[in-house]
């Protein structure tokens, strides 16, 4: 059994059942529906407590829950062909030289957190039209200056 | 002259001048910084007044203010090999599947903008380590179902 | 199942019943033909009433009913090496900076929207060959320049 | 010299005299707009009387005059970064298989020709913002099937 | 059922049975040996008399033979692997600059058809080791000039 | 110098004495216009006394000669983004499988070469529109079965 | 059947039954054993004597056998991310540019044949640690000067 | 001024005064020489005081010295052509698999930082070739759980 | 049988049974468990009496443990999407040039071996977050100048 | 001063000098002429007192000399387009399973080092044609199994 396979098959599930997200991450609770949605489509590990109530919700077998306590192989292929996923990439390739330099002269030498990262996505009512709001936060992990001697900053902060 | 060629010799001139990108955008204003930065850097437009301001900053001739107010050919090589603009490429990468299937979810078929689209980006103090927040607005734009005939819904709207 | 195998079983069905597009579209309706075929070859997704005509008149089953009503993963692989796909490839590749200038002269900053977009295609009767003939028409979205200040647009419309 | 180095002269000429696409079109006129601006772009030929004009509008040498009547290498990298182009590039890689299956049921076995081709382009007034209307026809050309005998046809055409 | 699946059982079916392409381009004919044979391995189609010959041929069913009579997705992965087809690969590579330029100098700017086309393949008899000769015939198409007004050609044929 | 830089000057002085390629190739003869215009373009190496023809005719240097008479590292970047030359990548690709199986079994194992191998365009005319008509011929060069045994064929010709 | 899973079989009887490629190439024997396991993986053609035997030993059905008669489709996925391999494959990438020039010098134009090619591979025993030794000599072949002309070579050799 | 100019320089600089790396980073020290070694080749960022000695030790421009002290837009091209580099490359591609089974099994859901990372370089003398040691030690990010409910991890460390 | 067949066997035995690497890695014991993981992922490969213990462990067949001791074809895709396996290629990407460099400062003109290799993985224990280590080793191995005379050294150690 | 204006500069003299790389490298001598070749296209590192004859015999500066000293980033554009070098890595991509095959049954697991490699380029008369016969020789480094217990090898070498 793949990881791919299984979401097919808790796919197929969903659509027979006619579950929605919104149902199913209430189910399984304990975390994000964003990372409840995104385990289930195979980029996300459920932590013990959470895969066993999947295991439920779509009757699936114990190897199968355990699968999805296993971290996958994260990502998709890339560049994205579908619409909406590709706005976002879209994004990335547009505002990356800004987000670097803005970054960069705020926080010092690093990045943004990937992994010790929140994502909220809401609808933000709008008379023009309802907008997609996504909060995201990460921390910012300055780069490490090892060997760092004596006066020389350890990690990459602001400089004065 | 190219796009490149006049970026390349706006960062000349900050580095010489020992300007931030701060006082760089206080000193054009009219709209966020994210955008103005991303003018300079070759990625947006700035408007007449904006690109003038920007010609007295950079001590500019008048076929460059004139450039900065052309719309650039946008878009950066992908992927990004910078780590810091890699980390939001990944974020689509990972999250973008839970992303399609939640916002299909929430507001039917279609996409959020990424031209009717505002980011702010922030500083957010944290005691394990300040934080970097985006948060990101774009206008949902719903598929159009052109030939749409009666008792069909012309915008792929989230169907009852 | 995956959407390619639905895909492969639609035309397997269309294929042993002798069925044409033509016959197909005219039994589902509901909007565009382009937008029927393109949803039965797995690039868009068929509203409720549409998707039970399409169960009816290929006998699938509520999941496969259920799919259809889904949004797909949009995108087929590119570049097309079918030579009338590629056709409009190249078009975008040959016209696209000329296409770029005059929307842009004429709009202002911003895109033509492929999400609030009809596309028709009629035979042009033609004594030299028939013409295909493609009228296309997408909303003309303009950038926003979010954080605006007084006295700039807010949206990157023609500037006078 | 290149057709790259013409163009960014042609350009930086146009940005200095402040020319539009419209003026510059309408001053050398002869044929669509699309096909001067993308001449001058590098991506079409300028026949000799136009050519002549376009000499005289920018002030360009003999040589340059003569290499704007030669035809290009035609064809921008792909696929396009900047997002106007990419809808464009979108719309092919989603609606490629729909129009590949209408066009081949009307016509029969052939492609749309994107050399006996026109396009054009025109602002759509609409209450709800104003869309961008492109209109092309392209030659239906048959695929031949050589080395035809008695009885069967010598070309793609629908078959009764 | 895929096109790739007809043509492996197509092919399966030709080992079993020890035919020869000149045997199966014999009991099939009405066009080119190279037509049928681009059929059977899923670049061509079939007219249904071909088709229906193929059928009995091979022994295939009615879906199948109807499969045959449809346009395949044409077109091989690129580059090819197989040293073969590279050699045609690699003349396009060396000699693609110099057909250019000598095309549009004897026809003027346009190309030649692909879709418009013949090609011939035989074994030429020679003392040093005998020569495969292939000829091909495309018609020239050249490009449309649109909007061309008076005293303007319409189409990119030699200029005087 | 580069070859391309020496490709650039020779296209520059073609330009400036508006030369043709047939006055070029008839001016520097010696063996067929493909050839000679392909060594103009950087694809091919001029023999000495053509090399010396090509000097006299566009005023080069000793060095530049001698550089024409180097063999050139050979091959165009690809997929040929240009229509013209496209279409013989086309041509490759949708043709290779075909071509394979019938040069396999009229020849045996092995290839065409594209080395020992000529080419010549004419135009053909034809009263629905003149076609280009391009006769190729190279010799057929059979896989060698190294270490080949008695009764095994050393060479990869057709079997009987 | 696919040629893959032809190896894909073979590789399981191999295993099963425990031979190694020396006993297999023995049995067979009647080329170098270099070809019989490039054939037995995809990659060559066995004659009929040959395909007997590879019949015999591997308990194959008729069609299978004739499978290995038959010429593949051959070239394995580039670049190969096997370290072995890959070796091979570095060594062209950084000695290509010397191989050009010295063989260029020492032969004229043209180039070292892969088709009229035989190699051989041998342990050569060193106090060091053996080494592996691969023999290879490929036919010169002149590129052919077409059209030649009375005092032009017809052939690239080495010019005096 | 870009990055890689000011890169051409020092090592032009580096080369003409016969300078080693282990001479320049004891000139510049403050921190490991392979940060500074990266600075200098355009990967890293050398803060205030370490730019200062740069400027010294290659005698260039305050601008010079400011570049120094941005942070680079970090990356080489990949794959890497140079058999060295190429080696690293090759340990992920093969390694990778097993690394990140092991870090999870121990560590729980997350990553080694890249960003709050060592590297250390040494020469480990040994009596059959002296060996290239490097230690590497990153900090142990665990995917952050956003979102979590009572009783479940906040952060994907290793569950019990 | 495939080696990914095999491998996804042995995740699924792993995954029905709970077993854990390092109780895996125990049982079958002989080598690092870095090794004996990669190889269970079908990266390496086992020697006899190690595929012997996988065998009784997973309940594999003789076929399927002599498929364990098989060199694997390896090297999986690249670039990774997985940001575990990512940082280690952001690491090659980024200090790939300073390597390079230090490297060949220390030791000459060669590489790092990634055959004659170790690694070794802990984890080290800290206040601020236990980190990952890697250590590695890998022999030193100097480019051949073969054909050296004498007074030219035969390898590209450090030159005096 | 890059690699490849240093190249560029040598092949410049190479030319206007009339010199042959027989003589270039007689004149250099001290190691076999590939490598030679070699450096002064770029590819390897040529020791100080090869470095000091390539300064005299083409009039080079101190730096250039020392440029020539220095290991290059090594490795050309693949695939390559030239039909010269890609014959080489044609027979890599035919080869490859084959040579893989067989290197690992006769030496065990472990590749044949590009690293310590001779190889030697010699014509080989034939009455047929002559050829060109290459003989490489590469040492056999077997994998390490690192953590190697007791009673299992410690390199990959042939298992008994």
């Amino acid at each position: 059994m793949t990881r791919d396979q299984l979401t097919e098959k808790i796919l197929d599930i969903k659509r027979e059942k006619g579950l929605t997200w919104k149902q199913i991450t209430e189910a399984i609770g304990g975390m994000s529906p964003m990372l409840v949605v995104g385990a289930l489509l195979g980029q996300m590990k459920l932590v013990k407590p959470l895969a066993a109530k999947a295991k439920d919700l779509f009757g699936l077998t114990e190897a199968e829950a355990a699968m999805l306590n296993e971290v996958p192989y994260r990502g998709m292929p890339m560049p994205p062909t579908d619409p909406l996923i590709y706005r976002f990439y879209e994004l990335v390739m547009v505002n990356g030289p800004a987000l670097k330099a803005l970054i960069e002269e705020e926080f010092g030498d690093g990045i943004m957190s990937a992994i010790d990262f929140n994502m909220e996505i809401e609808r933000e009512p709008n008379a023009k039209g309802d907008r997609v709001k996504l909060s995201m936060s990460g921390k910012f992990l300055p780069y490490k200056y090892y060997g760092a001697e004596q006066g020389i900053p350890e990690y990459g902060f602001k400089e004065e």
